[in-house]
């Protein structure tokens, strides 16, 4: 039997876990979770937050209990602090103090640490200060508790992804926000054009948005805090939530000198194997093989990190799996807008000749009651007339996430722009039209940009 | 200058003319269309129905002055009831009697009539006693005229697309509705699992209904209508619709001695040519290349017609288009489910081994409010692993309508089922899952039967 040590309790760790387990019965992996929350949905954080998930408990996918039914030994409340990648053991540290465990393979899922970006007070000022980083369980117990003295007033610092999801959490708890962006425009994963309207939907619900303004410093001022920044930026708040991203965190899988690729991400093959022998890794920690580009990057995203696990759990018990690889897909809600993107944008498109054609079209037949734009962007390649990515902005209720994922599917493809629009997709007046939005856009771009 | 005269005014005519218009400005297609209502929506009668598009102008694509302006020289009111391809002319009759249209490229787009039943009275009675077929304008303008004398009661005959978006267009304006279906199951395109769900929503709305049951007969009676059928089946009501499917209209066609293909349409290849040379055909009067199968088969479809119309209308021109093939994805909604499928079922995968698995999956995270379950049946081949069809029925706000696209793409590129799990697809807890409701699906079938 292999003994098969995972470092992670999140999506990487759990996948390969249950992976293993799933394909081989007789292997019981060690899963080593620092904390007491294994298997829980990060993404779901900000809506705990917000109150619409009031249990906590439920943000779990599965239940402790269940993942031990499942063949999953889990060690919780352990931190994995060395690996020595000879005597193939890592040093464990829990309650009852240090100790080895001995391991076959290891898969190291240690996932991202959150940013913390050179603002002066950030160092000394913490959450019972109001001042908030957030990645983990304990992070959102501590500003939920923060939330609990019904704070007036909160800065958002960060409008990427978990920032405007944040600032919807906190304008539903009744908290007014300041959102702070050193980039010109918010959620820089978009086009400047999209970026546009999820600021209009900010502004629609009374968020004081400020782009192209650096934080600089938060100091305590009057029993509240005051926020700092470029071209004389200043409030006066309760709550300071800084969220501008996060990093691979390496420093487990560096006790064992694996050679670290993009982003300082540990450095994996598509089999997600690293460079020592026995040890694999997946998910926010690594980097990322992607599928268009066919080169590495960093996408820390759960949704890779679940394929990533599973194929290092595969190959741990002996296999040769290699991950399919990523195209950047990505949806977030905020507030009654979703936007969502997949492949890669005009900048990204090295080795192509990459141009973007924007195109409104509805989400179904204008004459059935209830039809609303969608705006979407596709890229293709003008010298090949390979699609190479799309960006959609629509309703939260018009289906963009998974208009994204029939663009998704035909990136994964390798297809044409102009072949979009012989799929057969699917048609009825109050859902769709004859040809779909995202065949619309394709249509578009390919009279623009030749055939 | 190319000559091109079109037949029919529909999805297939108006594509072909339109594309012909964009590829080459100078060709000024003639479109001879049999009534006053070019371009308009067929699928959207069941919607003028139930009032919620009052007004029936807007079900046009696009207005008449929208098809001149684009460069289509339409006459209208006018039936084409001969071609001799030998002249290469089509006899025309407009109220000013016959005349004769030169061609140098004909594309017929005449798609399908109304299948009449084998129904004692059926041709005796008509639209002024309450008897209706459904498929022009003018059937639906007498529809109308017969609904604004608020009848209480309707009997629908046919259970398929049409008879249940008209059964659901009669209960929003408050008839009583007993819908009558010969085979076993209503909405027999999908498998009687979930026409059962369809079946349920139905009772859900207090619609009576008959399934195994064969209407024999039609009389007046009493200054109403009685409907006799099978096993002792009877109703006296007001409204009788007999809406129980389409076949293709060859009638101009068959004038040229074209070849008829499978269920009586016209035969073309891929190009859109039929058997007689410059005589091109597209939409619900041919046959339709199934991309999966391989075969020639039947499938009206108005998102088919515009694909064939373009191809069709292209190759008039001298090109050299292949139409991709169709895969028979479809929507329905009904009253607040979507029920929607893509490429075959178990009985039509000839020269597979078909299996089908059904899951359950939710439309999104459970822990965000709101989350619906989404009943999917993947089928793939078992000796291949080849994805060959799927069918989902969820909530109409469920994305069905998009998720069946997901996998009409992947069926497109004859993906695996286990391939699907490596679609890298968006995720947000509110919208999503990590691994979507159609990869759960596929993950449920490659562990039921073989990666």
């Amino acid at each position: 039997m292999t003994r098969v040590l995972v470092i992670g309790g999140s999506d990487a760790g759990i996948s390969a876990g249950l992976h293993i387990q799933e394909l081989d019965p007789n292997t019981r992996p060690t899963l080593v979770v620092a904390d007491a929350y294994p298997n829980f949905s990060i993404c779901g954080i900000p809506y705990h937050v917000s109150g619409e998930v009031p249990d906590w408990r439920t943000l779990a996918h599965r239940t402790r209990a269940d993942l031990e039914n499942a063949g999953l030994d889990l060690r919780l409340n352990t931190r994995a602090t060395r690996i020595d990648p000879f005597a193939r053991t890592v040093t464990v540290v829990d309650h009852d103090g240090p100790s080895e465990l001995p391991y076959d393979q290891l898969i190291i899922g240690t996932g991202a640490v959150p940013i913390r970006p050179r603002i002066e007070g950030l160092d000394t000022l913490g959450p019972t200060d109001g001042v908030h980083l957030l990645h983990t369980m304990d992070d959102t117990f501590a500003l939920t508790s923060t939330l609990e003295r019904q704070p007036e007033s909160a800065v958002v610092v960060g409008a990427g992804y978990l920032g405007l999801e944040m600032v919807e959490a906190l304008r539903s708890r009744g908290v007014a926000v300041t959102l702070v962006e050193m980039l010109p425009e918010v959620l820089s994963t978009v086009d400047r054009e999209l970026g546009g309207l999820v600021r209009a939907e900010l502004h629609a619900h009374d968020v004081d948005v400020r782009t192209g303004t650096t934080v600089g410093r938060i100091e305590r001022h009057a029993g509240r805090l005051r926020v700092l920044g470029s071209d004389g930026f200043e409030r006066t708040t309760d709550v300071v939530l800084v969220v501008v991203g996060v990093r691979p965190d390496t420093a487990l899988a560096e006790t064992a000198r694996v050679k670290l690729g993009v982003r300082g991400a540990i450095a994996v093959d598509r089999g997600m194997r690293t460079t020592v022998d026995h040890i694999y890794a997946a998910g926010d920690s690594v980097h990322t093989y992607h599928r268009l580009l066919g080169t590495d990057t960093y996408l820390p995203l759960g949704t890779t990190a679940h394929k990533q696990g599973r194929v290092a759990g595969e190959n741990a018990l002996g296999a040769f799996r290699r991950f399919a690889g990523s195209l950047g897909t990505q949806v977030l809600k905020v507030f009654d807008l979703a936007i969502a993107r997949t492949g890669v944008r005009d900048r990204d498109a090295i080795d192509f000749r990459p141009v973007t054609h924007a195109t409104v079209a509805d989400d179904h037949k204008a004459y059935y009651p209830g039809a609303r734009p969608i705006h979407l962007r596709v890229t293709g390649d003008a010298a090949s007339g390979r699609l190479l990515g799309a960006q959609l902005v629509g309703h939260r209720d018009s289906s963009v996430h998974k208009r994204i994922d029939v663009f998704a599917t035909a990136i994964h493809h390798g297809m044409a722009v102009t072949d979009v629009e012989d799929l057969d997709l699917s048609y009825t007046p109050p859902l769709g039209s004859p040809y779909d939005a995202v065949q619309v856009a394709a249509h578009a771009w390919t009279q623009q940009h030749g055939d």
